[in-house]
């Protein structure tokens, strides 16, 4: 395992050290417990929190910001950050409105959060986002997990979150944002866990593991590696499998998000990009809205995943709204 | 070698199609000759113009839109473009206030550029960039390499540019910030070219190369694999050591880029940001302004450079100038 660090054990918070200082404009940092906010404390809006394990950066801490968060909980790599973490974050943003967190379906992140919200103080809420269309249950959920479509719930609940609008509005945007989302991811390599250091999983040259999640838990199926367009037709055939499944028309318009898992050049996601277009199309389904690059990574592992997120008038008005945070920055 | 590709021939089309499309409020594509070009032409500034090889998304198409560049040029990976592309592009966006071309300082690149200059109807100037430090001649060059501290004379001389500045002071800009600036990569992984379907070099899992250029190509010396901040130390007393030979005073404010080559997570990359402002203020350079990600890639390679840019007013009031790309934007 080749990796810039120093000593395993302090690797999280060297780099939320780093982070801090880069974006003191925007974000400050608290140790022990750790938990982020925004540099200048926001009054009268419900306080957005998120969190989860680290090793998806920028998730979450880089969208803490204008627009999206007030505050992130990370854990330590792949690990569900503590009630004590949330409780502390919770303390220093509410604003008298209520606190929503939004966590991805993990048993860990939502026994935790779950934990902290019976603990809270305030009125408050859970979006738990299920975006993952490649597998019900897994090493880590019980259900579907949530992956890249969270970056899309955030910025959606975190614009209407700054309108002033209350609490159970905001949940209903977060609700509404992650049924309308379906995505699915491919790894070409494993990720290395620090601590493990070793890859997670082995995975021949000649394979790709189709469905992958964001902690290199096993996907669908192991399938031999193919053109990208094929492996795209793959993806875009599960997500519109997954709308109908929920309901939902496709016939309209999309956001889509290629989203890399941290060592896929930019260069493949944009040629992922143009064949997930040119596919949704043929299916109907329209893309307006685009998000290209590293936005929900799994360390070191090369793969991607795609991401589409059936619009409305509401989730295009939130997401071309306004966002100023480290990763996402738009509008102003 | 596994990548997300169809045809290797038509990689740098197909991404550059995706590129297009998904960022068409900002920017347009010709193929053939492939140039891009802001989505809007703007009247009555220097027209700045960029490129090279492709493979260091998002360098350069990445920086087209206000404030930065109004067009680039994209040969194919790791390949000069060539004149007939630069003039097509000149062509396009020319406003009748002269053309500036920022150049990488490579043997190909400098060749074509001058070429097209050569054959421009238009008044006309270049700035070449050579900030590594690494090595003097490489593989690759006559001289220093052009490397990531050339997004920061793009984002500082389009900002000057947008003021309505002449071409005579976009070119003194452009060289003022080429000459304060100063980088340093390391390689722990090799990149893999999709036309030669294998690694460009070797690289054992104990070591290190110190002093990469963005195109694999060697460095300073193979070293054993360490710890970050001993990593960064080197980096910091290279640029530092650079400094002074170029008779720059190094107690002063600087900007510090850690730009990741494309593998590296960005968890690493702000552990780097750590060490590198802590070992920077030991040295006197205070760090006031900052950039962390992946700006100036080299595919697929596992690896980073520091940048450090001695800031004065003129760069600073151009750096915090807004900028609206696909791969910076701010402050509008």
């Amino acid at each position: 395992m080749k990796k810039f660090i120093n000593k395993v054990d302090n690797i999280l918070t060297e780099s939320l050290s780093g982070f801090a200082s880069a974006h003191r404009d925007l974000v400050a940092l608290n140790l022990d417990p750790n938990y982020l906010t925004r540099a200048q404390k926001v009054q009268n809006k419900v306080a957005i929190i998120s969190g989860g394990g680290s090793g998806h950066e920028p998730l979450h801490a880089g969208y803490i910001g204008y627009g999206m968060l007030d505050a992130a909980c990370p854990g330590q790599v792949f690990t569900s950050p503590t009630p004590d973490q949330m409780l502390a974050a919770a303390e220093a943003v509410h604003a008298d409105k209520g606190v929503l967190f939004i966590v991805k379906n993990y048993a860990g992140d939502v026994m935790n959060f779950e934990i902290a919200a019976e603990m809270l103080p305030f009125e408050h809420a859970t979006v738990l986002t299920s975006d993952d269309c490649a597998v019900v249950n897994s090493t880590y959920t019980t259900g579907r997990r949530g992956v890249a479509g969270t970056v899309i719930v955030e910025k959606c609940v975190g614009s209407l979150a700054e309108t002033g609008a209350d609490l159970a509005a905001c949940k209903a945007l977060g609700d509404k944002v992650n049924l309308r989302t379906s995505s699915i991811g491919v790894a070409l390599t494993s990720c290395t866990v620090p601590a493990a250091g070793r890859a997670t999983f082995d995975i021949a040259e000649t394979e790709l593991e189709m469905g992958v999640g964001i902690h290199g838990e096993p996907g669908r199926r192991r399938e031999q590696m193919r053109d990208a367009d094929a492996i795209v037709n793959d993806c875009v055939q599960a997500i519109v499998t997954d709308f109908k499944a929920k309901g939902l028309a496709t016939n309209q318009e999309a956001l889509l998000l290629v989203n890399g898992f941290g060592a896929t050049p930019l260069m493949e996601l944009y040629l992922i990009y143009h064949s997930a277009a040119k596919q949704l199309a043929a299916n109907g389904i329209c893309i307006t809205r685009s998000l290209v690059g590293n936005y929900t990574t799994a360390l070191d592992m090369a793969g991607a995943s795609i991401t589409v997120c059936l619009l409305d008038d509401e989730i295009k008005q939130h997401w071309d709204s306004p966002v100023h945070t480290p990763a996402l920055r738009w509008g102003r």
